[in-house]
């Protein structure tokens, strides 16, 4: 029997030829393969190959070689620097093996970047490090996320620097994260609640969803939008608390030049009379306080629901203790929240808030507008009769008005363009609707 | 039998007089109670007062009242707010009651602030919300928490507006902390390694941890450091892999006046030769490749241990993801990492890099310095003899040097006036070592 050799190719190798030509050179697998079998067949001696993605299938081959194969050549890939069970695969056989990469460890550790750009990423200073790091995530082929990145590490950084921040704080900052980070579950974000705290998601929902007058304004989403809100037709009662109290809600939808808007997906949600969202009650039955509705064809979409309350944000976790150490107290005015979606218009993510709530100007979230306060009204005898609900009863009623998504998208890029001059960060161009650095 | 009426107060009212006196006044609870009762008893009515901060308690109260109280009066306190146990007591009772509070809920609403200094926090916009949250923030009683949330504040409001930030990708990167979070176990901090990717961690080192020559300099913590290294004399061996190149550890600690250190605590970790810590095995049987161990009289702290190698940071979870984005390798050049603590002495946390590696100029983690460059040695037979080791095997050395206390609080002060005064952030003073705002 002529001598055997097997090539072991590990995972992604399958690509060679096709991925990063630029690192790994336009030969394909199939190329190298095809070679090497024809040099062995010319010393006369048997080639096998094989390639898998899977360790498991790598180790398998390893073991199906004993007995038929003299030796073996192995590329791991990406397993060379994490697998185990490869190499005791090997050990275990005891067949002669030779590892082999098709690039030095050295132009990997270059990240792939040509060699005159690579930054040498040592003796970093509180000077120049986050120019380094800025270059070394330059790589990033998207540019926005690359922009993204790059201002984010400009202000980490800056934000250490100025604070002198110290390694105690650090250690206390990144325990806090993780804190905020655990306490999330499938129904409750804590990290949108610390967002909340500080104002971030107004001002994001600010940015990136202008409303011109006479749209309607935007506000912030909260941690307790889910999706498991039901459709539920015109005149709907969406809340079942028994101790809430009954609230007509009777709005109309049109767009900015009135024109009444049908079928617009409207989603709505509020709190219970305690002050909880359903899903804050562990064991509940399925969701309450909640709908998916769609305006008819005259704009209109109305529904029975309860006064809403103000409520505290949930308080027990970090982002609670963060606010009892800032002596700020964590409660939010009455009102309801509602989302908006239609083709062709801008998303809109609102909410109606009873004026002269206790805690209508110190709202925890930062949410209330002038705009979105309402007087709550009493249901007329006209009324009562029309839609079902007793005469004197509470009456919530609103006229939303939707922006059109060109005007929204030309309004949005309009202010990133002119934000972008007055902060002086260079030439940027617009890139799927959002600036990027615009290098040549 | 004449009437009775049952005064309930709920948690924290016993501090009344004592808590927070420019909200609540000074009067006292038993004052308050003391008053009532003669008022009461003016009156011919028997009055009972009960205080708990525990809401099962304020509930058993209630239901005790049944049949020998005819009135409540209550002050739930907090649960107020959150208790629908108390509120369904008072409903099961059927005693009529009254609820009571000693502020209005439109003075808890200030924040706790005077009057004339409460922000209105309404119709925030882009331009105004830093401002505001800040104000609000700005009631945190420790100077040096205010300052340092006041610069976050601006910094993550700076660059929402500078990258006009949109609401999918801030969900993108809320989701993406909440993942970092919930990667963290025990033995995972994935924070720390995100800080770390970002030359946060370095950054901060350096600006905590100021090491004027002829001191050694400082580098990354990593998120490997455990608790579970055991105390081991001069002399131990330390990793028992019996895969790694054995390698004697033979080091000085002194003083920058050359004076050699004893009784150093120094805490030792390093990796296996897979490139794994400890605590990466699930299953494993106790703490290897590290050690507690204490210098000699002579300064002198040696240990056997195994070559380091290079590895790859965690990079199944967010981090690993985010590295693949940016297009950027995972690895570590082979280091092993020494913490150092004494008396007087500022605090080292360092690591020894092998010279040549592959990564030696790429570290993942950006924490490769010149001086913490070593050649790897050969055990001489003299040291052979000496250390009970073979002759030519593997030898690291290296003369650590620790800057006094004082000397590094010293600099560290001294560089944070000067960065204060570079960044032109107005008057500032230093409160426990570091700076805050000087306001008069």
């Amino acid at each position: 029997m002529s001598q055997a050799i097997l090539i072991i190719n590990g995972p992604n190798l399958n690509l060679l030829g096709t991925r990063e030509p630029q690192i790994y050179g336009s030969t394909t697998l199939a190329d190298v393969e095809t070679a090497a079998k024809q040099q062995a067949a010319d010393l006369g001696v048997t080639m096998h190959t094989f390639q898998s993605n899977h360790e498991g299938a790598i180790i398998d081959r390893i073991h199906e070689a004993r007995g038929n194969c003299q030796y073996i050549i192995i590329n791991a890939g990406a397993y060379t620097h994490t697998s185990v069970g490869v190499r005791d695969a090997l050990s275990g056989v005891a067949i002669p093996f030779v590892e082999v990469h098709i690039t030095s460890a050295q132009t990997t550790a270059s990240n792939g970047l040509p060699k005159a750009e690579v930054p040498i990423l040592k003796d970093l200073t509180i000077d120049n490090i986050t120019d380094n790091v800025n270059l070394i995530n330059g790589q990033c082929p998207d540019p926005r996320l690359k922009y993204v990145l790059e201002r984010l590490t400009q202000h980490l950084h800056d934000f250490a620097r100025e604070t002198r921040l110290s390694h105690e704080e650090w250690m206390t900052g990144l325990q806090f994260l993780t804190k905020v980070g655990q306490t999330c579950t499938e129904v409750r974000q804590e990290f949108i609640l610390l967002s909340d705290i500080f104002g971030l998601s107004l001002l994001v929902d600010s940015i990136d969803h202008p409303k011109p007058p006479p749209s309607t304004e935007g506000t912030v989403l909260g941690p307790f939008h889910s999706h498991e809100a039901q459709p539920a037709p015109n005149g709907s009662l969406i809340s079942h608390d028994p101790a809430g109290e009954p609230c007509l809600v009777l709005c109309t939808l049109s767009n900015t030049a009135g024109t009444p808007l049908a079928g617009v997906k409207i989603d709505i949600w509020e709190t219970d009379s305690h002050g909880f969202y359903d899903v804050q009650y562990p064991g509940r039955d399925g969701p309450d306080q909640r709908a998916v509705m769609q305006s008819d064809e005259q704009g209109v979409f109305w529904f029975k629901a309860i006064v809403p309350v103000p409520y505290p944000i949930p308080h027990d976790g970090p982002v609670g203790q963060l606010l009892m150490k800032l002596r700020r107290h964590w409660f939010r005015p009455a009102h309801v929240h509602f989302m908006f979606e239609k083709e062709g218009y801008d998303h809109l993510i609102t909410a109606l808030y009873l004026r002269n709530d206790p805690y209508e100007t110190s709202d925890a979230v930062f949410g209330v507008k002038e705009s979105l306060l309402i007087d709550l009204g009493t249901v007329s005898a006209e009324q009562a009769q029309r839609y079902g609900v007793p005469e004197g009863s509470k009456l919530i009623s609103y006229d939303f008005v939707l922006v059109g998504k060109a005007e929204s998208d030309g309004l949005r890029e309009a202010n990133a363009r002119a934000a972008m001059e007055k902060l002086g960060l260079g030439k940027m161009r617009m890139w799927r609707g959002l600036p990027v650095p615009d290098v040549d």
